[in-house]
């Protein structure tokens, strides 16, 4: 029997055990936004660590000025260094009569057909995905002694409220972090049967405008006609901001936005993500971005404009003849491929700038300047993991984009200049922040087997 | 010496007694959208009432469901049938503390420069001009014993508060009102020495257009290039009304908007309003409507869109990325000439719906529907106004639009079938609805004379 199977067995063999310490680190209410529970997340790092020490790991609680992190250092293995990142906090749980039992006492329920789900807060986000990965190194030290490459661990207790203090400490202790690649472990599968590796998350740029006109708001009969209207302004400058196809005009938008390899694209296409399927669970069936895109590219491999708020004038109930001296709208940018976030932040400047009438004045501020990420498709340890995932799961692994970001991934690729391999085991319909959070069990079983194999492909 | 000598004589002789009794009309507090002034705004049409039968006109007063109308007639007179049309309620009063002296205690005041000002709630607005009326006639009746032409007068109790009981007493009783000839005395004058009559009022048609895409607000990440976004349409729908050249872009939207004149308009250049102006008193100099307009056309013979009112998305501090399920606006136009304002609000919903992407949704609601108002400008009641007002002032008389809508002035057209001769004496210095709201006495003495004037030469 080769080493992963007896790794594999041992993780079949030691479920119930594993889903105990699951349920041991769900019972602490590691709700990290609410300084209420500031003790229990410091008991939930304390709880991951001497869970990481009794596997041979290095381990501390690193302060910031929030929750402690948990690093944990496996020393002495071969291999290539790899620093896996998790968090052990979780997310509030209020409205609390939603759920059917406590939030933060985990049970197993059976659905009707036989499918069993783990229950609780942090269930899947992000306790149960973590412990996977802890999971899996377990069954190696078990059946090997020790795990098979040289691992750092990154768990923090912050992602629920913006890992504010994380960007700090990594930049801090770049040295230390900057390995050769990172694992994280937060993120979905395609579906119950396909697994998936997230491979690039789209940037941001997020501004306000401010457009003034008069000094005061007018009235429109007097001024009607003669006075400029922000809202004016606002409407023609942003509405000119897509074509009739739904591409952006700004000009130098999509330099750098690349095409997808032809078999990644081919990949993407077999999933057959239809607009209805997609937009119908709200409301909708159109996809409104580049014509000739599918929907699945539009939302996560194509960067897009959107205005996010606008206001200005009379906004109540019935008439007021106004013509407001100033109006205010929310502008944001989803970047992907090399789109440089600070030129696509002037660019967009420049456009509202080219379209002002003369006397009118715009302020901008930013609220968000992100780079898009992109784990390179030829990537040897996108490879491996996509070829073992496969293996595990008996479907293709795929590679797709996510339409949000994950702003520590991004640091770690512009701090640390590290790639990150985003493997994940939440389904759709996990309730994630939601009552009555929940985790397949069949998730969390391969998902332990899942990164035995990764952890042994990338040792190989 | 002339009747019009003789008569304008004793205006002269008489003038302290004229403001005596504007004095007393003052001193009553006829605030007629506050209920507590009920009895005061009774009082207000009381005393005028009295007044008018001291001058023989056969005088009631006509209840409304709210203040009544003084409705008074001249029976017997030749020469054509005018009614008089004016309010004998004011505007409230706040903030009293910045009066320099009681609003209800009028009182002269000599500016610098020897100036004198009536000072007072109501000096200007509407007792103070009405009152220009009611003294011509009372001079007509002393030197000739009656008034030179048959007048019935329409004073009313709730100009201030929208004249909404106004609207169905002149419907209800059209035989009676409909007369040859409205004349009006509520407007100003285009300067200190320069007499006018407002020979047009623009109308009005006022939307609500609420968009709806999603049934809910979506986050960005996820759905951001897929989903269709409310403001995204309504910034292109709403932008797409104008052209580079400040023109209505809308389908027919100038249909019926005539030339003006070239006589007429000659005169209006010749009062040279530049733009710095007129918009450098809110902070603008550019004027925003049809390029190649004067500013004085733009603002009251040109008809204009608005976007008075915008709201959607996140308007708060910071950033929330978030597409909106729903935005909505507010959008008016001012209309001129021979505008269809029903053709207008159903092209506007055309131009609206066919910008919509197919699946999102669109409804309007109409909070404004007035036609606008065009006194030709052959009409021979004009052309001897404006020669007996170049006569008392020394200037020649313009011709005007006001931007603005009077919409009982409309009902007189619409219902009535009756042109509206507007003269006015106000000026833009008379803080009318604002503390210390004065008439100057010269507008007031020389108002009286005017309306001699006209009265004279509308009767030969």
């Amino acid at each position: 029997m080769s080493t992963l199977d007896a790794v594999l067995n041992r993780i079949d063999q030691d479920i119930d055990a594993s889903v105990e310490r699951l349920f041991a680190l769900l019972r602490i209410a590691s709700i990290s936004t609410d300084p209420a529970y500031k003790q229990q997340c410091r008991a939930a790092a304390e709880h991951v660590a001497a869970d990481l020490r009794s596997l041979g790991f290095d381990t501390s609680l690193r302060p910031t000025e929030g929750h402690p992190v948990v690093v944990g250092k496996s020393n002495g293995a071969a291999g290539p260094r790899v620093l896996f990142y998790g968090h052990y906090d979780v997310q509030p749980v209020d409205p609390l009569n939603l759920w059917k039992t406590p939030p933060f006492e985990p049970r197993i329920e059976t659905l009707p057909g036989g499918r069993k789900i783990i229950v609780a807060r942090g269930a899947c986000d992000d306790k149960g995905q973590a412990m996977t990965f802890i999971e899996a190194c377990r069954a190696f030290k078990a059946v090997t002694g020790k795990v098979p490459l040289n691992i750092t661990t990154m768990i923090e207790g912050e992602e629920e409220c913006g890992s504010q203090h994380l960007f700090g400490f990594v930049r801090d202790n770049a040295a230390e972090f900057k390995l050769d690649l990172a694992l994280v472990c937060d993120t979905a599968m395609w579906n119950a049967e396909t697994p998936s590796v997230t491979t690039s998350l789209r940037g941001l740029v997020y501004e306000e405008v401010k457009v003034t006109c008069a000094d005061r708001d007018l009235h429109s009969g007097l001024f009607g006609g003669a006075a400029q209207n922000p809202l004016r302004v606002l409407a023609k400058a942003l509405g000119a901001m897509w074509d009739d196809n739904g591409r952006v005009t700004i000009p130098g938008f999509y330099d750098g936005v690349k095409e997808l390899p032809p078999d990644i694209k081919a990949d993407l296409k077999a999933l057959n993500l239809t607009p209805e399927e997609f937009l119908g669970q709200v409301g909708l069936k159109v996809p409104a971005g580049e014509q000739g895109r599918m929907v699945l590219e539009q939302i996560t491999t194509r960067p897009t404009a959107e205005i996010n708020g606008l206001v200005g004038g009379y906004t109540g109930e019935g008439a007021k003849t106004v013509i407001p001296g100033q109006a205010t709208a929310k502008v944001s940018f989803r970047l992907v491929g090399e789109q440089d976030p600070q030129k696509i932040c002037d660019n967009f400047r420049a456009f509202v700038r080219a379209r002002l009438p003369a006397d009118c004045k715009v302020e901008f501020a930013n609220f968000g300047l992100a780079p898009p990420l992109q784990l390179s498709f030829d990537n040897p340890a996108l490879t491996k993991a996509r070829m073992v995932l496969a293996e595990e799961w008996g479907h293709k692994a795929v590679a797709v984009g996510a339409g949000g970001s994950i702003p520590i991934v991004a640091d770690f690729k512009t701090v640390l200049g590290m790639d990150s391999l985003l493997v994940g085991f939440a389904l759709d319909d996990d309730r994630v922040h939601s009552p009555n959070e929940k985790f397949d069990l069949k998730c969390f079983h391969k998902g332990i087997r899942s990164w035995a194999r990764i952890l042994q492909a990338l040792a190989e």
